[in-house]
């Protein structure tokens, strides 16, 4: 079960800032989504990659609809999801800036025999079919998110990877 | 927009024990929600929480429906995501292990004035308001999800963490 939920309290008005101070304390791996949906390579970095089961293996992406991406994963069935490695930075740089052509040299690709784009250094990937696309819905007239949490505190993250607990 | 997909090939048959070996490479931030539907104080670890926007103030993770956490969330109004920091493996772990009581001691914790119980450790913490619960849909019949994808890489994860990439 996936549950979407908003920063809420009865008392104040949003804070976007105070929320982007919070998840300045999570961590994420680092994934690039690519699509094929017949109109050239696409693909994006996400962190918001996660395995909802392994049986049946399915799994959830976020994307934001202004995303020169999306429109690419809108029409595709398929794309293909690739987990980054430690020395991918630069990977993940490339596919997170607007405006070049994130497939052009150094990034060394190839098509998979059904056509959806693979990055040859990921350090694994998965081909995937679509299943839904979970549109993030307009809050309800009156719905107040605002102040309700405690952003501040010290220390890195905890990081789960390969089933046990990590410190960034 | 949150993306949901299955691992997919037209050739063979799903594995699952492959498709955990995948995201045995992937690293996850890790928080625990908590809630109190009424029946008092329940709460879970999760690794897939992930902010959809900052503006409206969004995110999202994913519960098995089979967790003992899970009717608590389905119940529930609000709830209260906190993100753990680097000395909490404890914590985590603790919302992670079935049959004891999560809130006993050690485990410190207090209600907000709203009801919503606190783990008193978190590094942060947001309550939030649950707008959304969407259900893993059975895949249709004839989908056959399957091999398609390289498992196998070397070297650790990539990360990101207050706006920069890190090696675990």
């Amino acid at each position: 079960m996936t549950v979407i939920a908003s920063w809420s309290t009865s008392s104040a008005p949003v804070d976007a800032a105070q929320f982007r101070q919070v998840f300045r304390r999570h961590a994420a791996g680092v994934a690039v989504v690519t699509a094929d949906a017949g109109r050239g390579a696409a693909g994006v970095t996400v962190t918001s990659l996660a395995s909802l089961s392994a049986e049946p293996p399915l799994l959830s992406f976020s994307i934001s609809v202004t995303a020169s991406t999306w429109p690419h994963l809108r029409d595709a069935d398929t794309a293909v999801v690739h987990l980054l490695g430690a020395g991918h930075a630069e990977l993940a740089r490339t596919f997170a800036t607007s405006g070049i052509d994130r497939f052009a040299a150094p990034t060394r690709w190839h098509r998979l025999p059904t056509g959806e784009p693979v990055l040859d250094s990921a350090a694994a990937w998965l081909r995937i079919s679509i299943e839904h696309r979970h549109p993030r819905r307009q809050l309800a007239p009156g719905h107040r998110p605002g102040r309700g949490g405690r952003p501040r505190g010290g220390g890195a993250p905890l990081l789960y990877h390969d089933g046990s607990y990590h410190a960034l």
